[in-house]
């Protein structure tokens, strides 16, 4: 047989051989290194044996694939280690991750220390270097062999499989387990990996089954590797919006209100207002657009015209019961319909199209309490979004601004470089989901791509991520653990205009449907809140931060010129506050510093004197003395401009 | 017998006599204008025979109670005339109320003509003189008397009564009513009446019995009064926000989202904006308030504890069912347990109090449609609520600040002077209902009582009106129609810290639980805003309009220069339009008066050559041209200052 290498070179063998053979028989170092084989393009264990013409690829840890593999075996390791510790325990399933791996038990919680325990004990494994033998049994052994090992688990999992399977396991010598591989050849394979952490998992993902204990962790080829994912995670865990943001009191939860139902202390309540009054202003003030409020619940009524009713009633809240109420609402997940209804309170003319109809209006969506997170995964939340109803001939210009003005926004947080873009388009496997017919998805599809085309912006296009009413640019974001959400969103929707029988009137006087862009300029506030936060790990720019700056009397003698500074500082809109406690300034200094503060302006004898403060910054550190001023005029200046100063000191380490 | 009259005289008659006779007696021109009479303190027909010593007085139309007679009377009358012009409709109940008297009936809705055919035919009735006569049947009589005349309203009411009682009727000729009276002797005795209106009104308010229609109509001694009670009429329904606030696009309703939902078009959002942000400013830069963000809806855990599931379930909106979902909301009827939350964050010391946390928060109140009424009686509002957590020695010093913040916000929108006080005490014959004991009860209401006082301000006291945890300040106002609402309310509460759990820790370190005051400084955004377009009929002062200026060129011609006008005074954060129609300039103005503008600002070839303006006002109307510098300089001097100009000119008629 004929074997075809990556680098097109070709090997002869007259007899059958396993994918390890061939790579021994390639070089020693590639079969030490070897994680498995590309056969044919497809990813098989090194234990597969070769008996005909194929093309085959060594794949070894610096494949993503090769790398799996170890993560994989690595599971299997901390499985053994775990019954070598905890005999009682009951194996569920340990698959590897993007990250990683992780494996679930039927156990109490782990604690750090059993972790650190584990850990020492699958070193020992794997200094013992095991071999891992596969072997299959038919379905009614494997029950058997699992059932005799007490694995309850593993038996449901083989009894779901058809009669007739072949059932693959991997034997490590004294752990053996149910497993579809493909593993390293030995244990020794496993060359740097660490425990991360534990937390309780259902069965299956499913809350009414039993609640199992999984222990992630992780395993790379080099321990540099390993220490540098792990300082990333470390990095990633520092910016958590949902423990950073907690710390520095920009928002709770609270269990007696529940779960995604986030409180925002003063301070988080300011950050997002600063945010609410900057995107009102510059959509009414600069880009045209008129504002609206409107309820945020109403009958079902409205739900039915609008579609909701048929194609998204579980996401929504629901007050009543159609059977036996006279009339049943639901708090609205989207503001559409409503101020469609703005729309149709007085009769419109070409003239007056576009009209842009933005309203910061708060959303519901009804979601499991074990779906929650921080501020990203919410029930309730707040976001400033508008409907502009245009004229046919208005599309192109109409999404260009509204791609503008939202770039625009994400430049002034700094935030543009670490967005991708998407063209979210309908499934045409499964159109019933969906208003309109091919050409109308191909046409209006069309337009958005070539918006983005105009653009210049890299995008990626996605089926079945559509509206149902038509196709929408969304604008993602990752949060520090890499998982995606939508930031941004702007959507064409040439059908619904019907169903609400809006119109406009034309030169000739004839009624005619507008098109209409749903979109926002921002994201949610929750979500950009969180954003920010693991953005700029807390530290922001100056002009969101609720305190700018923190005036530090030396000593008490020093209070009423503190005063006097604050109130300065008030009366330029600046958010500041004095620290009059009897602490010594070093203390007052460090503790601003914890906080995050843009700003601290030391006050003493010699500024009182000549009316000047002496200026620290996170940015700059030691700024110098200044009068007063001087420095109010500077720091309204970075506050009217929105300016993100750059960092150019240490942090201060904790 | 010896009959007492009001002056004090007495009069002596050997026999029985009715009222009627005595007033007869007394003089001719008594016993004409007389409607009733007071026996000994009691309202009686005039037919009533007096048999023993008794003092008496007439009542004529200038007492209330006489009035009340000539009203019901009227109503008879009215109903005389419904039975000849249309004999299928049936007789529900006709009472006089405090605004004349209405009548409801079996009926298609009447119109207009109607209405007009019904008054013609009254006034012949009324002409042709008819004697009321007032007779009693036994109750199985008097059914009789109705089945035998097809009244089977009337059949109902008299079924209801008692076996053995006594039915009364009065006889006016061909028309015969069951009523208790009392009566005028005449139909000639009524002077002057008009039918006011019509709608339907369900059989004893209950929305599950007969629909009917009422017909609203009044009475008065005079012709004189009457015309000067139809003025006042036509002026609260010029003023009537729920039609004058429709008419200027400041809000709607919509049939499939709901009653008491209202939706604010971009105009009343903008003045609903000016009126929030004030505030909002107000509070937290001027007062020492913090903001908070809290959800709008919790699990029923938390109303649990705040005794609001127990005293409150029924005024609030409850998501899901105990028994049947794992989680059950409701949405928030106030916002005091979720700012309790926001105190609990963090620990605050004695020197973090009076810690006074305000938002700009969203209701909701579970209330029946029928209900609704435009703005002042909604199912959602928001409103700027504030709990502000003190020590029991601040009490007196807090509640002054929140009094003489809410008066400054009154007197700010020059309502200072159309509003009552109440201290709003518990109900000593119902104390289940209250926390806490007479002490607690007795001695808060005293320290409110000692406030208002000492404030200088006439209140009354009302039992039962109090918060189920202390008593309350309300600032009450009156609508068009005289129907008083509460704007603004003042609580002091003792009692509620404790179920929180809530303290402060003390100079000797020690866990103390503070006192809360509930308070707004303005009353919800919907219902100021009814207030407003009532007390302003629309012409609010300069700096809470939509629109303050809008820039009318004489022609195309001027549209540049009009437009740099707009850009300079849009620059300076005025709400300026340009109205650049093809249209005459004395059409434009007078459109731009209709719109109720504060100003116009007509351009042309002098004003732009020379950079000015020429200004109209809707309070001096010409003011003379002025460099476009001066005008911008005075009108936001004018916005800066929240002045309220005098309408000096007379309004245009329509």
């Amino acid at each position: 047989m004929k074997i075809t290498l990556k680098d097109g070179s070709v090997k002869e063998y007259d007899s059958a051989k396993s994918v390890y053979e061939i790579a021994a028989d390639l070089s020693e170092g590639l079969a030490r290194a070897a994680c498995a084989g590309e056969l044919d393009g497809e990813v098989v264990d090194l234990r597969t044996v070769v008996d005909k013409d194929c093309s085959l690829n060594i794949l070894t840890a610096s494949d993503p694939e090769g790398l799996r593999v170890i993560r994989h075996t690595c599971s299997h390791v901390m499985a053994e280690a775990v019954k070598r510790l905890f005999p009682q325990s009951k194996l569920a399933i340990g698959p590897a991750i993007d990250t990683g791996y992780y494996y679930d038990f039927e156990h109490e919680p782990f604690s750090r220390d059993d972790l650190d325990k584990i850990e020492a004990e699958m070193k020992k494994i794997i200094k013992e270097g095991h071999e891992l033998k596969r072997f299959t049994l038919p379905r009614n052994e494997a029950i058997q062999f699992m059932k005799d090992r007490e694995e309850p688990y593993k038996v449901e999992l083989i009894e779901e499989l058809p009669e007739d399977a072949e059932i693959s396991f991997y034997d490590q010598g004294e752990f053996v387990d149910l497993c579809a591989g493909p593993h390293l050849m030995n244990t020794k394979g496993i060359k740097a990996f660490k425990l991360t952490s534990s937390s309780m998992a259902y069965w299956r993902g499913d809350a009414e089954k039993a609640r199992l204990q999984r222990i992630y962790g992780t395993a790379f080829n080099k321990k540099e590797e390993l220490a540098a994912y792990l300082e990333q995670l470390e990095d990633a865990k520092r910016r958590d919006h949902n423990k950073l943001g907690r710390e520095m009191e920009l928002f709770t939860t609270v269990d007696v209100i529940g779960q995604g139902l986030p409180l925002f202390p003063p301070k988080g309540t300011k950050m997002i207002m600063k945010l609410q009054r900057w995107i009102e202003d510059l959509e009414d003030k600069e880009w045209g657009y008129v504002r609206t409020r409107t309820p945020l619940m109403a009958k079902s009524d409205l739900y039915k015209i609008s579609g909701h009713w048929d194609h998204y009633k579980d996401g929504m809240f629901v007050l009543g019961d159609e059977e036996t109420d006279k009339e049943v609402f639901a708090l609205r997940p989207m503001t559409c319909p409503f101020q469609y209804y703005v729309y149709k309170n007085t009769q419109k003319s070409y003239r007056d199209l576009p009209y842009r109809m933005s309203e910061t209006s708060t959303l519901f969506r009804s979601e499991d309490s074990g779906e929650m997170h921080g501020l990203t995964r919410v029930r309730q939340f707040t976001i400033t979004e508008a409907h502009n109803v245009i004229r046919p001939d208005q599309t192109e210009e109409e999404l260009s601004n509204c791609f503008n003005l939202a770039y625009y926004v994400l430049s002034v947080l700094g935030l543009e470089k670490d967005v991708t873009f998407r063209l979210s388009k309908w499934d045409p496997a499964n159109k019933k989901k969906y208003l309109g017919d091919e050409h109308y998805w191909e046409s209006t599809q069309e337009v958005l791509r070539k918006l983005l085309e105009e653009k210049q912006v890299p995008f990626v296009e996605a089926d079945g991520e559509a509206a149902f009413y038509g196709p929408k640019i969304d604008i993602q974001a990752k949060n520090v653990y890499g998982k995606e959400d939508t930031m941004i969103t702007i959507q064409l929707d040439c059908a619904i205009a019907e169903n609400f029988d809006m119109y406009y009137v034309d030169q000739n006087g004839e009624k005619k449907r507008p098109y209409i862009i749903h979109r926002t300029s921002m994201g949610c506030y929750e979500r950009t809140l969180a954003w920010l936060i693991e953005k700029y790990a807390g530290k922001f720019p100056t002009w969101l931060c609720p305190e700018q700056v923190r005036v530090l009397p030396i000593s008490e003698k020093y209070a009423d010129y503190a005063e006097q500074v604050r109130k300065a500082l008030a009366k330029a809109d600046v958010d500041v506050t004095v620290d009059n406690r009897s602490e010594k300034i070093g203390f007052k200094i460090r503790e601003a510093r914890m906080d995050r503060l843009p700003y601290m302006l030391v006050v003493g004898q010699q500024e009182e004197a000549d009316g000047t403060v002496s200026v620290r910054s996170r940015f700059a550190g030691d700024e110098g003395v200044k009068p007063l001023d001087e420095f109010i005029a500077q720091i309204t200046e970075e506050i009217r401009t929105k300016a993100i100063r750059k960092e150019e000191v240490e942090e201060e380490k904790k």
